[in-house]
This record gives structure tokens, sequence and C-alpha cells, in this order.
């Protein structure tokens, strides 16, 4: 595959842990290293939440790719849209690029994307929380309807502007709304002066019997109990029939709000489709120990977009972990062909642990090492949290901003950009 | 005016630097104080230009105006866009509210906009450096512009990419033309592998003979030797006669660029038509010693929207200074007014001379204190500039920000947000 003349080229397709794992972990390989990427940045997704609830700026959990690969000298950065695979050329066609891109190896790191379960028209009134822009677009809904509801003089409208809803019980669930329930009742609190902000409704529903399925009962019941006692109804066995612009209709019930937050289905990007190859339900890739597609063994799809089965028989969950394990793996793998190397065993997920947190002094752990709910449950996701963040500065921001939260109530992002544009003066 | 049952309502339409200090100097004067703004926040414009080349975020440099008028509790900050005054029945409009809002005092801090010369159709081609979300768009305009240079194998199309064009040659368009070359020479230099982003050219156009005409003619000598030796082309006395798709006309010359930023001409918000009151040619209300409208000793006008002559004769400069010392002096007047003490003298600026800034290194400071240019004036200038940031939380993590790009080159705020919405997968 390699030829003489030139070093063989792997393209990566995604900069988000799966893809940038993979580039890192090629560093010291004699290959060419082209990443293409769609936005020009690398997303701390698990932080996404506190984007949505104004506690820190977007810029503080993204930084730019090529900053983050700028000392490796073999990997180029390339902005652009993926619209299709040729992999029987190994070629790629990128929107914006004059020509396709030819691949040697190409490794597939292109995330998931909300999914409304055959619903895609409520996305309009019920935006996730995948992108940046998806976490600006919520910020801006929540602080307009606080903003709206003090402006307001109906109280029927007063009270749908300050119902919240969000829709999933996973750790994004969970964790809007023990951010926004703290939002109301520490850092509005006392800016308003015709409305209460700690009179706003905040409702999480889930389809599931409870929240956080993956985690053992007895933490997925202190969570609960920790939201209720924050004021949030917590409505496990939920689900939701309609979104529409009045609000959601769940059992049969009407809950008019004008903020539907979403949280819940996943699906995998495209890439599936790219391939033609073998998906589950979600859209993920079906892919071999060796995590290549069957028949194709120079494409790799790794994190998200893949449908990872180990020996148990359960398929990995879609967490930042699997696709930083699953990025470097596919590294190795790229590596050892290009070298003549012994070949590797297949990939084994190395599970480290689950973490969710509630509040700024709350947070669940369940991991081999330690199980615990509470502030030192906190500690240990605020430490790993600063520790993955990409930029130094960021590190160092970050942990500014959370210390100063807890000490001040204070949150410093909370802007709102639309605004419509001046009127014309002439 | 103030009737016995209540309070006498001042109406502040603005939380700029006008309309905040208004609302501030008015703490402890006993009436009803309601501020209204179209945004949520409270933007510190002179750091604007940082938001537009990725040195700051642009929340940092925003706050909400509740927050800031938290603590004060005879005031009301309500967000909605003012469209018409009725100073006859002292009523204003404003877009989604139920009814309108009556004062008994009016101040008016609506601020400026940019101006095109009477050609509007410019601005969607140049975009100007007024609100948060101008400076987001200049931003990603920046930022995009190097990503597509990287990906363009079309070495003409590619010099076009890389040409940047600032009009204007006052404090905006100085700065604008500084930080731009440093992120094009420093930040970004070893981030690209098809381009070298030193080689981008940016031109600084203005109309007038020399940059920053207000400042003595040796600092603006200082000032251009140092862009020059930066490598911007700065040419004074070039008028731009034409901007459209394809860059520039000046001087009958075509420059082509993608990128044009409009950093010249102001005017003020509509405030003079909604009062149908006398302004000069940028719009500004002509208004009395005491910052009055005529006939109307109610309604005051403060900041860039008003036109403020003083005894010289001389027109007073739309800058922070002017709009924060007539914002007090409206206060003033008020609380004379309300509590029946003795006519005030009229206002009187009191001048602290200005700065601007052009590297992380070198700004120049012009004052009766102190004339300098290089890295004291910088001090100079980046002190004061912490100093009148309005959160506390914000003026740490600026600090910070600061010092680290002059240790490390970096900036934290490189993101683009405008990706498209993801393919759908189903």
């Amino acid at each position: 595959m390699a030829n003489n003349q030139k070093l063989p080229r792997v393209v990566i397709v995604g900069g988000g842990f799966g893809g940038l794992n993979a580039a890192r972990a090629l560093k010291r390989t004699p290959v060419e290293i082209v990443l293409i990427d769609r936005a020009n940045h690398h997303l701390f997704q698990p932080l996404l939440y506190q984007v949505a609830t104004s506690v820190l700026p977007p810029t503080e959990i993204a930084t730019p790719i090529r900053n983050l690969l700028r000392r490796q000298q073999n990997a180029t950065v390339l902005m652009g849209e993926v619209t299709s695979v040729n992999a029987d050329r190994q070629l790629l066609s990128v929107s914006g690029f004059d020509q396709p891109v030819a691949y040697d190896y190409l490794v597939l790191a292109t995330g998931a994307q909300g999914s409304y379960f055959g619903h895609d028209e409520w996305e309009q009134y019920a935006p996730g929380l995948k992108t940046a822009r998806d976490a600006l677009v919520i910020r801006n809904q929540i602080l307009k309807a606080f903003e709206l509801a003090e402006v307001e003089t109906d109280p029927e409208r007063r009270k749908e502007l300050l119902t919240f809803v969000i829709v999933g019980g996973g750790p994004t669930g969970v964790e809007m709304a023990g951010a926004l329930s703290e939002m109301a009742h520490a850092t509005l609190a006392d800016e308003f002066r015709r409305i209460n902000p700690r009179s706003a409704r905040i409702l999480l529903l889930d389809a599931a019997p409870r929240l956080l399925m993956p985690y053992p009962e007895n933490l997925s019941q202190k969570v609960k109990a920790k939201l209720e006692k924050l004021g949030v109804e917590v409505r496990p066995g939920h689900a939701v029939e309609l979104v529409d612009a009045e609000g959601v209709i769940v059992n049969g019930e009407r809950i008019r709000s004008r903020c539907v937050i979403w949280a819940a289905g996943v699906s995998a990007s495209p890439a599936g489709k790219w391939l033609g190859a073998e998906t589950d339900r979600a859209g993920r890739v079906k892919v071999l120990p060796d995590l290549t597609v069957p028949n194709h063994p120079e494409i790799f799809v790794v994190g998200d977009t893949a449908f990872i089965i180990e020996e148990d028989g359960k398929p990995l969950p879609g967490v930042a972990q699997v696709a930083i394990q699953s990025g470097k793996y596919a590294a190795r793998v790229i590596r050892q062909r290009v070298q003549h190397e012994a070949p590797l065993p297949p990939f084994k997920y190395f599970d480290k642990g689950n973490m969710a947190t509630v509040t700024r002094g709350y947070a669940i752990v369940d991991s081999k090492f330690m199980r615990t709910a509470g502030f030192i449950g906190k500690l240990g996701w605020a430490f790993l949290h600063i520790l993955y963040l990409s930029a130094f500065q960021n590190r160092i921001i970050v942990f500014f901003r959370w210390t100063w939260e807890i000490i001040s109530n204070q949150r410093g992002a909370r802007v709102i950009y639309e605004t419509r544009p001046p009127e014309k003066n002439g």
C-alpha cells in the first residue's frame, strides 16, 4: 500500500477525542497525516452543558485542532466537510476542496449527533447539545426566557416562559437540570425585580424507569434525591409523545414550555452510509476486532461512530474514553502495518469508570476503584475534567471560573448575542 | 413632575458607559430607575478589537446589565428595543412590551453605529465593529480566511484570501491592524503546512492625511512606523471608492480581498429621529449645556448619541470617558431637580487623555500628564483597561490571558462557530 516515493497517507476524518488521539499516536510513525474536520476546533463535549448554562464561554472548551497539532510536523489539518467516500479508489470527497483526497489508511472518527427517534421536526423546538453552536443556541434560549418573563405581564405566559423541560435522563440531562436549577436559585436569584427566578419550573423527563441507567441503582437514586432537593421535577418512565412550539406532550399531559432541551437519543454520523457498511439501529458501523470495516482493512472506524462489541457481547458506550482508546488503537494498528511489526491483539476497552455531575459541589463516580456521591466525587470530577482539557490556558481559566462560581454564585458567560441589527439612521 | 403616590420614574435607554453610569449615579436618589437595552449586556467596546482578533471571547468584555445593577434595588433592567418616543405624553414604545413605558425623566444613551457614508450596501462586505455579534462575525471571517487559504490550490485566490483590508485609521483601525499582524506573524505562524500565515497582506487605509488624527503628529508617525515594521501597509490619504464581494477600489486601484473590515465612519443611533430633534450630520442630538434637549428639560441625551459643544466650540469625541461623564452629569441634574437642590453648572468634560494600542507590547498615551509610545504606554493602557472592566472575574481572566499571550503567543478564542448543521442520518 505504501509506495516507495512517498510516505503512506493516513487521512483522519474528525478532530474529536477519537481523531485527535489517533493523529497524536502517529507522531513518530513515518506517515503523512491529514486530519479533516468541518469545524476548526476540538471540542471538549463533556463540558458542553456548562456552556449551555453560562458557566463557561465555548472558547474555553474548544481549541483549534491545528493548534493542538502545531508541533507535529507530519500532520496537516484541513477544515472541510466530507461528503462521501469512494472506498474502491481510496478517495474522499470534501466540500469546498478542488479535488478528492486520496488515502492509504482512513480513520473515520466523525462522532454522533442528536436523534429524535424519527421525529426530526422536533429538533427546531428542542435543540440538542453536540456542537459549540448548539450550546450557544440553548444558552441564548435559557437567558432569553428569563428576560422575556421579566417584561411579560400575562401570568400564564410568564409561567410558560419559566418552565424548562429537559428530555433525557442520561448524564447530559442530569447535568443540565442541576446547572439550570442552580442558575435559577443562585446565579440569577437577586437580579430580577418583577419575577422570582427561583419560581422557575424545571422538569427532567425520561422514558427509562430511572435516571442514569448504566449506573448502579443506588447512585441513580441519590442523584434523583439531590435533584429533587434542588426543586427539579424528576419524572422517569415518561416518554415524550410530541414536541412543538407550545411545549411537550408526555404521558398524555401537555406541559407548556418555551424552552425544551433535547438530551435524549444519539445517532452516529453518516460514516456508515458513506461506506455502505453494516450498522446498528443508531447508525454505528459494525467493525471487526481490529476496528476496521469488513473487507476494508485500510478503513478504521472509532469512537461514537463505531459499534464495538467486546467478548462479553455488550456494545461499548459512546463516551470520551472509548473514543480516546479506540483512536489510539487504530493508530497502533496502522503503525504496526506500516512498519511491518507483529500483529496486535484485538481492541480491548479499559473501563476507567464513569462520572456525572449534578451541582457545583456534588458529583457521582462509579469506577472499579471508587464509588461515591457528593463533594469528594465532585473534586475528582473537576480534577479529571481539567486534566483532560487540551489547552493549558483553558485549564487555568476554567479552574478559576469554577472556584469563583462556588465563592460568589457568579457565572461568567451570560451573554445573549442574538440582537437584531441596529436600525439604520438616515 | 413627581407625584405624591410614587417616586419619579427615570427611564434610561442604553446600558453602555453612558446609561450604566447614569443608573449607578442615581443609586441613592429617591427615584425608580428603569434601564432598557436591546442587548442583555454592557459591552466594553474599547476591547472589542481583541474579540475580533481572537484574544478574548466576547463574554469577557460583556457583563449582564442586571448583574452589574443587582445590588441597586431602585433599578429595574428590561431587555427590549425602543422603537419610538412620544415626548408630549412622556411615553416610550418598546418592541415586545405589552404597553408603552411612561417616564418622568428620560436619559437616551443609545450609542453609535457604523456609518458607510451613504453606501449602506457596503456593510454586507465590510462589517463594522460595534456589537459583540459584529466582533464574532469578523473573528469568523478572519479565521476562515486562513482556513480557506490552506485548502485553496489556486495561487491567485489564495492571495486574495490572505489579503486583509482595514478601512479607517482611527484607534479601532490601528488596533485591528496591529492585532491582525501579530496574529499572522506569531499566533498562527507555525500552525499551517501549505500556506505561510506570515505572507498575509494587511492594508490600513484612511482618507485622512495621517493615522489617528486627533493625536499629536509625532505619535501618529510613531504608530505608522511601528505598524510598517510589523508588515502592515499603511496608506493615509486613500479614500475607499467602492466595497464589493471582490474587495475594494481605492484611489482607482482594485485591491482584491475576501476580508474587508470597516473601522471608519460612525453615526449616532436613531434617538434624534425619535425626538424629531436637531442633529449634526452624524445624527447626534444637539443638546443644551445641561445635556437636555431644547424644549424638553426632562429628556437628556448622553454619550455618543449627543452632540456636545463646550466653550472652545469643538464637539466632544465619541469616547468612553465622554459617555461616562455625561451619563453621570445627567444623573446629577435629575437628582438636583428631584431633591430641589441648587442648579448645577453646565456640563464640563474633563479630558483624561487618549490611548491607543498597537501590539501586545506597544501603545501610545496622549494626556496632560504623560505623552509616550512603547511598552510603558502599553502597561498604562493594560492597567486602565483592566480597571474599567466591569466584572471582577473578567479582570482576573483578561489579565491572565494578556500575560499568557505575551509569554506564549497563544490566543485563547480562536473558534469558528459557523459550522453547517450536521447531515441527517436516517
